[in-house]
């Protein structure tokens, strides 16, 4: 079958970020190895510019507009790092922004989209459709909707990272990756795939936001009730239309982890590894301290995919 | 002038922590070049071991004892991290350990040193002497004290920083270095110097515990009543007997800061740059943005030196 997007797509996104996106770092920790008995290895993508990986899908995409369409502007319909991610990358490009935020963002958020200077356009995420409301503002202004995960230059931009990290860690038997509306491990799969056929690659959601889990055991995409996790990067109800076929192809099961167990993870990252994670760049570490990673992968990546933490409270 | 110390002694240093310390990395912030109008790079010893800078001088130190030595023990004494840093070198040289630590000490740290196995010894920092308790117990049974600062081979080992730092990023014209007791900037001063003499080295001191910045302007070592800054890694109430020499010829000026500005600072590492930081890791960063760092120094390194947090209260 045909995916929505190849390994040379993912090539050519990496292309088109040099020296606009940073290079994030991978991070270990000897006692993290012991405890696990693995040998760990965390991409950093808290440290990418606005603070995720939601940076590299918003250039790829908007970077690929016409000057035309970069004039009319650009709307992003976000719970805060894709709408970071576009205002950033709209403003670097000169085009106009609005952002579509659910009223209950953080508030560290709304400060960096409104510091960029977009327009923010805020709705009730358990009554409203953001979707419905982006694509009518979009075609009231002529402007240029960019998902946040369900759009083919999107996905490959995201998988820019896997590219990044396989080059930095040979060998690795495994990465985890959290799983929100899947464009982010279908990116990464589609490019770790690509270079190594045989890594092994595992999703991770929280209990309540497990639609993509859910979806995979029916064998079609079904939603969840609004998901009320404190991994608020991954709240999507449903897997997305493009980024589907290629998570039941390439990845192998997707671990669900608690809240608590995500907590638990965080104050690890935070005061044994000093790395600032949001609750959802934990989630893969949590899955693998739980003992969702089969024992059989040594040398695990784990994705801690951002960084932009709402409050220190209960860390 | 003869010193404590020759930038050979930290080469020699960086030979022996080979394999033993991690390489830190050297972070950048395009937001915090705007905001500064420099190019700044701040080397992050948060991710050395045990979470400080204090492993590599503890390590130096540690790693040239006898195994006669190594089998009565190492006395410590530290307000945290150089007792941190000297249980686990000891547990990795399979020595047993004292450290005597202040009673008001960070609950994180304490429970840190306890998990590499060290014995520790309370204190009041307000009314009793750590030095005498130390050197009472090592007496008694025969252990060996690894002092904080005022020792040739703590401060060598803390140079290798600076050789690092230098080795990443060519051609800096400043570094900026937390003063305490002075080994750290002594060490690095030397290394700094050694690489390129025209380097400037400044350091940077708490309101309160600007003993230091006191007795360059004395010509002498003079001491402060016990401070009571929230830079708790700098609570040295005097320098050091070997470190000051260094100090006043090779440190070109000591900027002082307030606890204000340090939680100001701690807050862009913490919240934009996602970099686990102490109080006493932000105060470069508190310098350069209170405009202390003279404008000709257009590359300018920021040391952040530990991450061992005590709250986030306030953060």
């Amino acid at each position: 079958m045909s995916f929505a997007i190849s390994f040379a797509d993912v090539w050519s996104a990496a292309e088109r970020l040099k020296g606009a996106a940073t290079v994030t770092p991978v991070h270990t920790s000897r006692t993290l190895n012991a405890m696990t008995e693995r040998e760990v290895f965390i991409k950093c993508e808290n440290f990418q510019r606005t603070g995720s990986f939601k940076f590299r899908g918003a250039y790829n995409a908007i970077n690929r507009l016409s000057d035309e369409q970069l004039e009319k502007g650009i709307v992003a319909f976000s719970s805060g790092n894709h709408g970071q991610a576009v205002a950033l990358v709209a403003k670097l490009h000169h085009a106009p922004a609005i952002i579509v935020t659910p009223s209950d963002v953080a508030p560290s958020k709304l400060t960096a989209m409104r510091g960029y200077g977009a327009e923010i356009v805020t709705y009730d995420r358990l009554k409203e459709d953001r979707v419905a409301i982006g694509k009518q503002l979009a075609a009231e202004r002529g402007m240029t909707v960019v998902p946040p995960y369900d759009h083919p230059h999107v996905m490959a931009g995201q998988g820019t990272l896997a590219l990044e990290w396989l080059q930095a860690v040979p060998k690795l038997d495994a990465l985890v990756i959290p799983v929100g509306g899947g464009g982010l491990i279908a990116g990464c799969a589609i490019a770790a795939k690509g270079i190594n056929p045989n890594i092994r690659i595992f999703g991770v959601e929280t209990e309540g936001a497990d639609d993509t889990k859910l979806s995979l055991r029916k064998g079609e995409r079904v939603a969840v009730p609004p998901p009320s996790t404190i991994a608020d990067g991954i709240r999507t109800p449903m897997p997305g239309e493009l980024t589907f076929p290629i998570v039941q192809a390439l990845v192998e099961d997707i671990a669900v982890v608690s809240d608590a167990a995500t907590l638990e993870a965080m104050r690890f990252l935070i005061w044994r590894m000093k790395l600032v994670t949001e609750p959802t760049g934990a989630i893969t570490l949590a899955a693998l301290l739980n003992g969702l990673i089969p024992v059989e992968c040594r040398r695990v990546g784990l994705l801690l995919c951002g960084g932009n933490i709402a409050s220190f409270d209960g860390v």
